[in-house]
């Protein structure tokens, strides 16, 4: 049995509204068995005795952050397109121009399977250093079946490879492929994509883009429902530059999550609530816009299980979620406490994970210590990390 | 003689509009002696020749960030505030309760001269390792003659110690203490603690916050001028929370700097265009109070210079000028070539700093190597570091 004691830290954030002063955890082969006062967790589990015991004095131990949506896979450099925006160039501009999503594509397609994995090991690297223990990363720059199923075997590698658990999402319908109309090529993804991606058995989520201009409510219902056919959970990019109704198709088919929700109304919150659906938040989109944060309040009102993620793709260039705490704080009102929760337990419940996301007895033992006195100073310290080591099932995996 | 080369770099950003591909820096004894085509300046200075060569691969070379405007020596711990106003709590309450500036006024009395040094030595090691080379750190949280020069002899004694150069300002006009006469406390101000700073010698700047409800033009006027007087250079904190007249204040006494400008109308641009004073952005604040962004467009327009600081005080807890230049982009529309020569050679003008700010042949060998083939991935990059390795003054500082 391998012991791991974290004790005397300042503030243990176990999990929603469940914080400890001068607190303690206590690890056995890799699980949580006892979070509490650290005089009587360390009664129990004295530090003299564990394999590995941390002195955690002035700092705070928060669950490992579960990052519930991301693009982190991908190949090539759209920089240049950051700068092209900031110039004046619309998105609608980049596009004729070769660039935006299906640029990526392109890349993606001509990538190596070596350098695919090697972009996302050393994303995955920057994750974990910044306190990330979960992942979920989609496909979705293939938008043909080999290259979707080379992305998600990418996937799989680096799972096996990292210390970092990496959810896999299978998402053909991120785009409409070139040249391509948006029915016949959902029908392909349907038809074709996800019976592939099943029989390979990997993928867990499929997502899809409800989007006008991208797939309607009733494509996106249809790549989906073939989804949860083949046992693939449903997720929804819902609302996010206009209001479809893709909140509503999701709560429909019980999915685990609808993301985005620029454009969600109290009715599809209260649809979100009802039907168990996290509401998945993506602040990092908006602010590298320059746009409107989205608005929780309708959804805390409603009820709804909230989560906070990076949305890291080369649009979006952002890989911490202590940065995601910070702007969901200052750009959309979010409690500090709420914020570390969403980016934790919410994401955790984002991706049907009910064994991590807080420091509750029996959760899998991952740990980002934070190198100051409480939970707020994750969204206060705006700019430079504060996480210094992280325990993925009670090992050290970052940091010393 | 110490020889550097840093050669293959993907570029060179040598300074505003000056770009190189495939670039080279040479360095002898602490300063740049040739800058230009990799081939070229490894022929003149060859690698093996060198005591340090470092092989810049696909990376970047940067001047060292010069951050011009910090209030980065403080002690307390403000993050309580930064969740109230979440809360929906005011400034106006937060004061009422004994919270802002004057709170960590109480905090710097209390605080050990060590404390103090060491404070101030933590936040330097973050800057480092995220490129800054130089940073100006004001006074400011004393208000009496005692306590300021305590705060401008432990600035000192940072720099002494630490490889970023330090530049030191005195604010003692930085807030009236508590249960003072604005009035009254600005010739106090003038006429004892300017004196006893310019006697110890250990101020460069006096800077002062002109602001309704703080210091009247006339005060901070009175305040500046005693600094002219006793070899001071002005600075001036100008029309961040209103149209008061800093900015012109500024112009009419030939300052280094007007900071802040968020309601700085056009006349003020030109008059600071004119009068050859550098236009000081600090998007941080914005950001963390999720307020509108200052417009650079008139001072560019104008022609005056700009530049882009941190702002790092507790309120804006921002320590990366990586960070700056992202915010100088999503939330001012800056061009990334734009902000980062705002982040380098404009804080360089803002601090009459003429040997630093650029990789110019003859300027100091600060160096920030960004992991990354263009500038335009430094603001591209949101939340995490893209620097790699410093060297201040020829020497390697941080990273390897
Ligand atoms: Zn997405
Ligand atoms: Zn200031």
């Amino acid at each position: 049995m391998t012991r791991t004691v974290l004790h005397g830290a300042s503030e243990v954030f176990v999990g929603p509204g469940e914080r400890i002063e001068d607190g303690a955890v206590a690890i056995e082969d890799g699980r949580i068995v006892a979070v509490g006062p650290s005089a009587a967790v360390t009664r129990e589990h004295p530090p003299e005795n564990a394999d590995t015991a941390l002195d955690a004095t002035g700092k705070t131990l928060l669950p490992g952050f579960v990052d519930s949506h991301t693009h982190a896979l991908f190949a090539g450099d759209r920089s240049d397109e950051f700068a092209a925006k900031l110039r004046g160039k619309t998105y609608g501009e980049i596009l004729a121009a070769g660039g935006g999503i299906l640029r990526t594509v392109r890349a993606v397609r001509e990538a190596s399977d070596e350098v695919l994995l090697a972009n996302l090991l050393g994303h995955l690297d920057a994750m974990l250093a910044h306190g990330t223990t979960t992942v979920e990363v989609k496909s979705g720059y293939g938008l043909d079946a080999e290259t979707e199923l080379r992305m998600l075997d990418a996937i799989a590698r680096a799972d096996a490879a990292h210390p970092i658990d990496v959810v896999p999402t299978f998402m053909g319908a991120h785009a409409v492929p070139e040249g391509r109309d948006a029915d016949e090529y959902a029908e392909r993804v349907a038809e074709e994509q996800v019976p592939a991606v099943a029989e390979q058995g990997i993928a867990e989520f499929c997502d899809a883009f409800c989007e006008e201009g991208v797939f309607s409510v009733e494509q996106s219902r249809r790549v989906l429902a073939a989804g949860v056919e083949h046992g693939l959970t449903p997720k929804v990019h819902a609302e996010e530059l206009s209001h479809l109704g893709g909140t509503k198709l999701a709560a429909s088919l019980g999915a685990a999550s609808a993301d985005h929700l620029l454009h969600a109304t109290r009715e599809d919150a209260r649809a979100l609530a009802e039907a168990g659906v996290t509401a998945v938040f993506l602040p990092g989109t908006a602010f590298g816009l320059g746009a409107a944060y989205a608005d929780p309040a309708p959804f805390l009102e409603a009820g709804a299980t909230i989560a906070v993620a990076s949305d890291f793709n080369p649009n979006c260039y952002a890989r911490s979620m202590g940065f995601a705490t910070t702007l969901a704080c200052v750009g959309m009102g979010l409690d500090p406490a709420a914020a570390v929760a969403a980016a934790t337990d919410g994401g955790a419940r984002a991706l049907n994970r009910d064994d991590r996301g807080t420091l509750r007895e029996g959760a899998r033992a991952d740990v980002a210590v934070v190198d100051a006195p409480s939970h707020v100073h994750v969204p206060y310290v705006f700019d430079t990390n504060p996480v210094e080591t992280v325990l993925k099932d009670g090992e050290v995996a970052h940091g010393r």
